[in-house]
């Protein structure tokens, strides 16, 4: 059995819990390896103390689950069927009292607690998951940093082929495009996120969407992409000149990649989230910026592109070796310029490495 | 204000609520205007029966909504700041008393339920607006037609792409490319989901991954996809036959047409969801194909691609004029074939048009 899952047995078994119900599912891809995404049905993992654990799928899913990496049982349900009512007879066959549940409250709607509350009407569920999953995922193993890197290549990929289809006239959606289909032809199927591409003016809503503005000479145009590779993602942001933007934005540039690099190298065990995210815009609040950088510094990722911990100010956790998350400072002033870089990157004993190497130094192109 | 805002307005006067809370960003977009993924950020609309309702955004989504059709109020929150703070702030200086909340149970978490609650813990949580958004969602108008319309119209130049990239030897992946860098370089941005191409024996799993699969001569292709238009979602299954596909192959293919076109054309105002349904089931199980279908037979479609009504067994749902929903019965035999065939449709007075024209007799690629 893969050694988090018997960590989850054990929290359930410390904590008084007789049942933990999984239902995000990039968590139950965690902990069992099988990847969906069930819209709107429901799929859950549904582990106990000490029976066995088991999936629940649609029906037309549990071929794919059983053929898997799984090698407990899957129950399923058609979709006029009651899945709720499954569940609890499935539930009352593994273990014979069910007081405590465990659920993902971050993530388990109210709609689907009353469903379980009806089924089990005495049970408490009153034991949160979230935390519990969050410190699960948030030390990266070696493995799980090896495939992280190579998602980071994939990133980098992207970059070069962004870059090289940056030229006056063209679209921000058709470099999104050709960016894209590069990668897909390549076997790399889902982006982390929908990419951004935007130029100039654009660029200064920090999450606008790329549309049908061209690029022109003497702008900046920002990236901000990433690629899921073997169940794993990347994150990566890079602000690029074509060709003489104006002094302000490269001053910009200057001050967002100083805020950068200052974080990036305060990154090593024993610093807090928290202090990162303040050196980070102390430098951009004493060069006069600091309501132009409206967003935290960072997120973690792993499987998830948002995931635990958050880099923000007042966040007191402390910063451990493979702790993976991004760095990723920002200025947007409306009318002028936006400008983000970002790298994320894995904690190591006495420091960090970037999964993305794409040149972070001011480029020009054409 | 528009229509749909009054109407929650009144359902809320109707039924005594004090303030709405609506947090899936489909239906923020659908009662406001402004489109936004918060991810894991907290994005919110609040209605009242009297007050302005107002806009609750991330800090870095401000300026966006602000600068969009919506026209009251706007507030947000720093990464760093308590989301539920500000919004129960905001909540009483809008209303003098705040008792009777009404949620979306089928969307709000149980941990921003229990924030909500830490904020009024006097208050009732007990309202579900899921039905009351789902019914007005239901009939499309005229407008959101005419933008279905178009996204099929992307749906029917997407499959053209798709077959005309069939080819021996060719990926699945290599052909999902292929459809989406064409679109993406006619200005559409985004899939209503991942674009499934799946080959032979691939496509017997009805929600499959494409991937490094080979078209291979003599067999069935399976082409699922749509596009988002102006906010609102296409989604059309065709399966084509690459060469000569085996006997049995072409045998389910005739079974499912049947199913699908006698479905369709039992499709008119007072009839049932659950009946439509029983129409295309019972051909499949009289042609002994009955556990291999094992999916209801439609979806609602509109701003999401998975929206009420369900068009599944024993569901009691009347269809009515200007209800839009897929009819996509399915046949997959593991290593025999996969076929699926679907068109989304809408409602007429006497019958319905579907959105997408691509042919669905049996037809040979190559």
């Amino acid at each position: 059995m893969k050694k988090q899952l018997i960590d989850l047995k054990n929290w359930l078994k410390e904590n008084q819990g007789d049942v933990a119900f999984i239902n995000d599912p990039a968590n139950v891809a965690y902990l069992t390896g099988y990847e969906s995404d069930p819209h709107e049905r429901v799929l859950a993992l549904l582990v106990f103390p000490d029976a066995d654990p088991f999936l629940f799928t649609p029906a037309l899913e549990m071929d794919d689950a059983r053929n898997g990496a799984w090698e407990y049982d899957v129950f399923g349900y058609l979709d006029n069927e009651n899945p709720w009512e499954i569940i609890a007879e499935k539930v009352k066959a593994a273990v014979p009292t069910v007081s405590n549940w465990a659920v993902e409250k971050e993530f388990l709607t109210l709609a689907r607690f009353e469903a379980l509350q009806n089924e089990f009407p005495t049970a408490t569920f009153k034991q949160d998951l979230t935390s519990f999953m969050q410190r699960l995922k948030l030390i990266k193993t070696p493995t799980e940093i090896k495939t992280m890197i190579e998602a980071g290549k994939w990133a980098d990929f992207a970059f070069d082929i962004g870059f090289n289809a940056i030229k006056e006239g063209v679209m921000e959606q058709e470099i999104v495009a050709e960016i894209e289909y590069q990668l897909k032809k390549k076997g790399i199927m889902q982006m982390s996120f929908s990419t951004i591409v935007l130029a100039g003016d654009n660029a200064a809503s920090p999450h606008g969407n790329p549309g049908q503005r061209k690029i022109q000479k003497d702008e900046l145009v920002l990236f901000d992409l990433g690629v899921v590779y073997d169940g794993y993602t990347s994150d990566a942001t890079r602000t690029v000149a074509y060709g003489e933007p104006s002094q302000k934005a490269q001053e910009i540039y200057a001050i967002v990649l100083k805020a950068h690099q200052a974080a990036l190298d305060a990154v090593k065990p024993g610093i807090t989230a928290g202090e990162l995210d303040t050196i980070a815009r102390d430098i951009i609040t004493d060069a006069g910026y600091g309501p132009y950088f409206n967003h935290r510094l960072g997120h973690g990722l792993g499987s998830s592109v948002h995931e635990f911990p958050s880099i923000m100010a007042g966040n007191p956790l402390v910063i451990e070796e493979g702790m993976c998350f991004s760095i990723e400072p920002g200025i947007y002033v409306p009318g002028v310029a936006g400008v983000r870089i970002e790298d994320c990157l894995y904690v190591t004993k006495d420091g960090c490495e970037v999964f993305t190497h794409t040149p972070k130094e001011y480029t020009v192109i054409g």
